[in-house]
């Protein structure tokens, strides 16, 4: 069985229509979503998508045999950044009841991750409602925490900061991991968005490791996506800390997750050997960024699971944590 | 003949979806618009919609007998504000394309008002290129300009300063009527988007009463939307300055011309009465904001047309001004 | 009887010279206010103004027959957002004393609104001693509040924001109406004072009735100054609500109340008919901006007595309304 | 002969009160100064101050024997921070116009000393056709130069920055005297603005020897007032550094003047021994912050004519350099 | 005997080279100090200091008659202002440390006096444990308060704020006095760190009289550096305030204490007459900037002893008091 | 032979401290650097580093068998941020000085990479000077640029923006590489220098690839220390970008080049698989971050040489290519 832990939501035009409403009236016309059926709904899954290779996100699942999607709010989307703060709450909220409506539309191919109101204006107690609802009420088995509300705008808390401790312990008390991914990257930021979630992924790792987040809340599991930044190929520079510590820095970095998006075989293996299977999670983030056709091999570069049965000398044991037993393990599935 | 001078372009969910992509990923996807086809443009102005009353564009043009409308893109969406200057530029490219579509696809009925890409971080002289494509190339009438490009985040120069003289020399040179109509507003600013056109009009009109750009550009034909918001309200507070400047303000307030975008009698007759209805031009802003039907009436807020009709005291030549003399005059049609 | 809700205090050079001092010694000096004799102060009314048309502030009274005055602050001097707060607060209780004063001098033809030492750096709270004090000390009968108390320099909070409830409170608690009417403008705002009071007025009003302040507080009396800024004259946009609240707009601003402080028969007009002379006040602000002689009538622009003597289709009940009932029923007097 | 270079106009109330209104209207009314009758003018001086003692400017330098003041504007009431530009230039040209209606109403009483309009969004060339028209049209005799703008909003640009230069070439070519005094003091600064003249005097004098100006424009003539802040009192500190140039930092200090506003004896006494008597002045700033009677004297503190008569170990010569010499040396009388 | 309150910590190149180190990694590298051994530390008080005139802290004192030197951090090494706090703490700490070794190296020779880690970041409550530590732990007779932690890139609040009261409350509790020298000085101020002392002890002196931090503290003993700025110079600008207050300022100023660093005999017994020798502490601030030869006298520049022993008319009893007798009764040696 | 072009000068604390004093006094001191003997200077490349592992710098150099080593400035000391200007300026040639002094000293062992006094005060042409002195005076061979003159407090433009070019134009013009590197990182950055190192490198790869520098100019020779950042790693997030420009996004990377600055084989494999050896050069960066011994191996962490030796797969040409012929072919060795 092949569980993907990294996929986001699809949803027709209508959905974005309604954001760029929000976006321009700012709420005044109020922040009733529009009526999408289920038909609607159903079809933005199965149409081909002219920015994913012209196939729908169920023929990427199909094509890529994975059984099991755990779906997300599309992250670069998700617009946490912009003010008031009532436009953002209305937007995350139609995104969760969107993912929980394509979970019962398409009955075990998918699970929802929750997405949170991260607005900077709303402390993070106040983001949790929303959580709460979309595990209790929606049935949510995670939930993905966007580390720069800000987009680029400012400069955040690192993760390490108290200031989170509110997401970490609601995670705990609703028994769920924390798939950790950012949103979207506006000026005075340099980079795009894309390399803003690796960017942000390579500081939060430090700065988690750096602080006794890991220590003080044993029980958190939080899954870095995109393979981790930059900090398994850089891994070395932070080895000599053990001198200083007393604790290799391997063992820190392995109280975390991490997803395999990753696009090349030399870049997975280099995750396997660095953390270890038993700490890497299946993602494919179909269908996104990766959805094209590599005009060398034919392959999709988002055919992550290929890459994976190419490493010859991965155990079936480690298969099967990376495409399964992990992932029911912290996801309770 | 009825003229609308002040209506704004529809467009399918496909733009608005594209408009939320590029506020997403800033530009980092590329700007290529979507595809849209004739027909799904055909469709955005002959479906119900159900902000404006469940009815079409198109049926709102003919119940209301208006022969012919000015389209310009719809001001709230305008995004004039956002960063980089490139999604600015694409989106008002492709608003200004679609109106260009939509004069084509309904032969006589419009005539097309461009929009400018007037981000603040571009001089108004990197404006114009788009003004001179949409005049020369697309052979569009008129220039909507938004008085305020920081959409509420920052206070702009007021109309009366040289900052603005490049759109005026080039209203003048390429021979078209500017309509004043500011776009979209943000924090801090207290005012949704729709009170901040009012605002923007009102500060506007005195700023260029207070100048002297409509001595030094006496061609410049500048209209007013919704009426020269306060003003002609307020216009006595301006009334004893002719002991200072030896000039009726009245008079001074007669080089602008005016819309008729009120929605009531008594605001329609009170603007004839101070500027003139040889100043005034009328405008319906068909589908928008006044599109419900008043439980009172039964009428359509924005059948302006009709309060028009029951002002008794307006002559056959006076309603003639109104909805075509004037139209026909500035606009050359 | 004629009273006159919207009247400015008169003081003699010796005041705004001291004023002057204040802002150039920010106090270090020390806030001792000059020694004003009666007779001076009695002079400031009794002299010609050369800004006022040169009558003096008791000729233009006796001239358009104002029985009853109600004397403010000259909202343009208040200086509000000048630093530190000691010479705001000096400046503010000055003026109130100088208010009392007149009304002693003048027995029968004043009586008092205060001003509000409104210093962005006090809280609301910390505005009320003053107003306790003139209420119960002085025997003022209303309080002048300033929406706008950065003067420009800052967006403030509108005035639906729980920021100003302690105001209303004391001012229910006083059983005394509150007359909006905001004071300077400075850089960076674009308008000058006189405009920046319509700008302000405009807002607050659409802030209040978007907010639930006056559900909250039903036995609020709040009149806006200048004939509700925009909003009489602009009320067509709002209409439209009514489909989403289910409420007439035109009922909400019947909340409200008005003064007549419009210098045209047409605007007065309008006003009398959108929210009804129930809801109106007379008010002159005399002597002020319209204290000029028209060249066209021969009349004061200020003679508003004399516009709305000539709307013929005013009843005496109406007419009574206007120049004193309502006045009485809200003032207590 | 007795020369006092440092005195500042007197002025009727209406010149505040105009004052006080330019503030409040931001230059709306226009910049008209109000009509001020030579009986009023001559008045103010003529009549008995309550903040200097009671006594009248005229009697306070007949009191002291001066025969010449030197008259500049009234430096804490410059405003020069004030926006917009156009209400400094007027207050300021006013008073420059002030002053010379004084000389010319007392005959030989008084000579002129120019204000600028050192608003800090002018560049200095700006303030420059003030100071030609005060010296070619009105025969000042010297100028003021206040050396922070931003009257404590901002840190300007010390005073051997080439930011300052067009001043002192200005002063050069019109062969006049430059006193330096600072003006008003604002927030946040923390001193009063009496205490931020010493601190701008100390910086100032440190700036000027610390650059190369004194070397550039050797002719330049620049009076520090108040005795020159600290530096004659903390000239220790600088001693050392004939170490690193090889100069005497007392050389380097007797390139400037400075005037005698000083009001002990003690303190005199200390200035005359470090800079000399051939580079200090006789200013009484008469009347202004000194004009009290001291208690246990009977004098008033600022007869400094009296502290200087008690030091015995002055010569003829020196008192001579002190009282009219120096004087008339560097402003050509 | 010869008691020296203000001298400044020695320390060899490996302490700045941490401190550069702490500046350049910020902390991350750890805060542990360099290892320096007592040879080394006794070593940087026996060697020859090329910018103290080339011989030793020791031979200063010798060569001065110095018995007991108070020893405290050298303030422009402070960096109250750098960022994060840690680094701040450490410095600071290990300042002390320093000195309590130094003190312990050479018996009878100093004592010390604590810097405080000064961060603006920090309230001045988490700056007091490490003044207890120095106080009971380290035996440290005094505390040094810089009175501008931001270091010029801010305007800190003036000494007579409640902001400051947690430091003078534990100064009584301590039973030490306070020595108020600033540190060091960045943009955007304009002057060095040199001359920000003398300004900030001014205005730091103006504050404290303005206030009522002596009234409220009498037993409060605060020691200001630098003979009090420019204040003794320009204490006449002061006096007239007897006529607001009913108080001489001199007796005012004579609750606070001074010490005779300043270079010049005039200047010392200008202190000395304007507040007494009996509130003027002996320091000699050396070695430091005065450290140099006077080519015209041959004597070092900061022997200040020599100048005061010049002082003919003082009598034993001042002499002692200047030397011995004030520093033993409010350090309590 | 063995060429290392990651290494960073050695120099004794009296350097440091010297910088100490510049932060404190910011050059009010003067700027002459210490007089630092030969002796000195070659004790600091001979003594035992308690940081590097208590070896010295050519003890580590001998041990790794490197004959060559290619000095910089080290990054985290250069202060680039710091104000005024002419202590950068200052420290970044003695920093230069020193270099020309250790490569002299030790003849064959070292030649230098200049580093740019990169203040954001000044413009990138007035880096210049500096280089030009470093290559035409003291013979060096290359150039470190610093992507962040900042240092984490503002965001820096980007490496592909036209800023940059004057230094890329200089570099052509030498004929020299430059070594892409980062320096200090103070707050609000979340991130210590070491790991900003790695972000800088990631977004300065990201933006040159975005860019048409390395299409405009052809020529030049850019080396991304530290093994790319996150790029090699993370680079199948850029191959699809094929299908929008036509080109393989590898064949962009391998117009850049990378040094080996990775401390674990997994990492070096990565790098040479996606990059070529022919696009790599051998760098220590010793002694530094990875001096310390490895206890699980005994290995000191940056024996980078032998990580590579372990790597079977390369080819004898490959080893020449990564160790040698490489760096000699664009640093003209």
């Amino acid at each position: 069985m092949k569980i993907d832990v990294h996929g986001h939501m699809s949803a027709p035009d209508a959905f974005y229509a309604w954001k760029a409403g929000l976006l321009a009236h700012r709420g005044s016309h109020g922040m009733r979503p529009p009526a999408i059926s289920d038909d609607q709904l159903r079809d933005s899954y199965f149409s081909p998508h002219p920015s994913f290779g012209n196939i729908s996100h169920i023929e990427h699942l199909t094509g890529a045999g994975i059984d099991l999607q755990l779906l997300s709010p599309r992250p670069y989307q998700a617009m946490h950044s912009e003010k008031p703060t009532k436009i953002v709450e209305a937007f995350t909220a139609e995104s969760n009841n969107l993912i929980k409506r394509a979970v019962d539309l398409f009955p075990g191919q998918f699970k929802g991750i929750a997405g949170l109101p991260q607005s900077p204006d709303l402390t993070p107690e106040q983001w949790l409602p929303e959580l709460r609802r979309a595990v209790n009420e929606l049935g949510f088995v995670g939930v993905m925490l966007n580390t720069d509300p800000y987009e680029g705008t400012e400069i955040p808390l690192a993760l390490g900061d108290p200031y989170w401790y509110p997401v970490f312990e609601a995670a705990i008390e609703l028994d769920i991991p924390i798939l950790l991914h950012s949103a979207g990257c506006k000026a005075p930021t340099r980079e795009p968005y894309s390399l803003h979630f690796i960017q942000e992924e390579t500081v939060s790792v430090w700065s988690l490791l750096d602080s006794n987040v890991l220590e003080k809340y044993p029980e958190l599991n939080i899954i870095v996506s995109h393979g981790g930044g930059a900090i398994p190929y850089q891994v070395g520079r932070f080895l000599p800390s053990i001198a200083r510590s007393g604790v290799s820095y391997i063992d820190k970095l392995r109280k975390l997750w991490f997803d395999s998006c990753l696009y090349t075989q030399d870049s997975l293996e280099l995750l396997f050997k660095v953390v270890g299977t038993d700490r890497v999670l299946f993602g494919s983030e179909k269908p996104g960024t990766g959805s094209q056709i590599d005009p060398a091999t034919g392959r999709w570069f988002d055919d992550i699971h290929l890459l994976i049965d190419d490493i010859d000398w991965l155990t079936d044991e480690q298969r099967d944590q990376l495409f399964e037993s992990n992932a029911r393990s912290i996801f309770r599935l």
